[in-house]
């Protein structure tokens, strides 16, 4: 059987180009010892991702150069020397940019689709999911009336926070390029006001949305956008830093928020967070919001492109903002 | 009774100049209903002072041009027409850069110079001793064994951080300017190391007395010492936000930490204090903090510059940090 893979090249400068990949083929490996092998069905493209492919001390080792690229994916289990798993099983793991993936079989969980489609258990049922859910109610607490400001809203992560922020009580606010994706939010997921960073001044937004100030912000992005969240804080406002796509791609290095002192002048503060964390809390988070997902509460959204080999330019749709939803590539049915 | 002051005269740009005050000589104004006429002592000198001098929203109005400077201060009743006082008591207050101070005696309190000497009430007793309290206590949380570091630590708040961080079974290393202020530090205030930000480099300065990372920096100064705590933060560590002096007089703009997705990577967190918020709780921080000074664990210092006329430049030691401990403004006896 061969196998297609995506292998780092080289270490990208700046937005990732094809000449960073190197496009393998090679036989798919048998399975060892307490190992299995998956058919990879679905792979999740994000935006940690660009994080890994730099060297350096990170939350995760960086993907060495010549290394498949990692990624999580959903497959079909095709042989198993693991007694948790056989053939049929559909599962979920590090799959890697691959076809076939050869992996011990303690590093895969089964998942059930029949509480939801395949690609959901990558966004909404997935580390997106897990990653809005612990970000927006460990580290943000959000209270019923409160304002939650999300960026990226309209992303795997971003689309989720608001929701839940909805669900517990809150209003919730998005921030997103483009009035297609802003609609979305306000219509379909029920978010109260979306603001175009794209077309319209977005301090101006937030101040019109948010007239008791920020309570909760659910940064995705960085850079400008977080100086400008900054300026809107509530007193004891609580800043999630989840990301910052928006310096990812940076030759010059990241920019610091200027307006950091807002945290002093507002008794607020700024916190990281890292969802594997919360590993041990995942069944408890996948229960509960799979029964949001029923109930017609939560709504997942997926955009799935086709074809292993448009990796490396559907990985740019990212941070081109072009996705609307979870970024899925499709490797087979 | 002719009363001489400061009054603001100029928004400044940078470091204020002496054409930014305007010194004036009237006659002192006797008290009204429920007023105190107070003979000021001795005038804290903080490098919150600065921001109170720029335009805007902060988590306190600005100064306003033609006002008498505010300070807080420390002086003897001459007259009293509250309940509360009567001529001879010392009191504590918003007294203002001036010789004589007439206040509603409900912004006073009276102190018990028995307990340490006047100036102390502006320093380890006062409001740097309590920023000190419960932003370390209350937002850095340290725990025994734990690595504190404090920078502008041979300053007002800094200086008893460290101290109240060893007496809470932390390890305590300051960052300051100079050989003097560091040896001040480790010989006298037992801080268990120092680090001379003007000859050593401080990162090899953090790495070498924090092998462990950093659980708690206590930051006064924000700017390039900022970014390097960031990057040697342990797991979950604290920054407290309680100034930001090199920026204070920055002519182009502050400068936001460009290493702040470190607070992601190491799931930390930056909370910025204000110390009014714990005034309910100054006077249990006081009993404790007294309890402490009596039994030596606590040292307190003063640098006593004295002279109202000389205002102008003595609160410019400040900002080229020239100041060893508590700044103050002796105005008389």
């Amino acid at each position: 059987m061969l196998n297609h893979q995506f292998r780092l090249a080289a270490r990208p400068v700046g937005l990732p180009k094809r000449s960073d990949w190197q496009y393998v083929e090679e036989p798919a490996r048998d399975p060892g010892p307490d190992e299995v092998l998956v058919k990879v069905q679905y792979l999740s493209l994000d935006p940690a991702m660009r994080g890994w492919m730099n060297e350096g001390k990170s939350y995760i080792p960086p993907v060495q150069i010549g290394e498949v690229m990692r990624a999580g994916g959903v497959g079909e289990v095709l042989a198993s020397n693991h007694p948790n798993f056989k053939s049929g099983d559909v599962v979920y793991g590090t799959l890697g940019i691959q076809e076939y993936a050869t992996v011990p079989g303690k590093t895969l969980t089964k998942i059930d689709t029949s509480v939801a489609s395949a690609p959901v258990f990558l966004g909404a049922l997935g580390l997106p999911g897990m990653t809005a859910y612990f970000g927006l109610l460990d580290i943000g607490k959000p209270q019923p009336g409160q304002t939650v400001v999300v960026s990226g809203a309209a992303g795997a992560v971003g689309s989720v926070v608001g929701q839940i922020a909805k669900i517990k009580g809150a209003r919730a606010i998005g921030i997103a390029g483009g009035k297609e994706k802003c609609d979305f939010l306000v219509r379909e997921l029920g978010f109260d006001a979306a603001i175009d960073y794209k077309s319209e001044d977005v301090k101006k937004g937030l101040k019109q949305h948010c007239p008791q100030g920020v309570d909760v912000y659910f940064d995705n992005v960085g850079g400008d956008i977080l100086d400008i969240a900054l300026t809107q804080l509530a007193r004891n406002a609580r800043i999630v830093i989840c990301g910052a796509i928006s310096q990812y791609n940076s030759t010059t290095g990241v920019r610091g928020p200027a307006n950091y002192l807002s945290l002093l002048v507002n008794r607020a503060s700024m916190t990281g967070m890292v969802v594997f964390d919360y590993a041990a809390r995942y069944p408890e988070a996948m229960r509960e919001m799979a029964q949001w997902i029923a109930a017609g509460k939560l709504k997942t959204r997926e955009d799935i492109v086709e074809g292993l080999d448009t990796f490396p330019e559907t990985l740019l749709r990212l941070f081109k903002g072009e996705n609307t939803g979870k970024l899925v590539l499709k490797v087979t049915e």
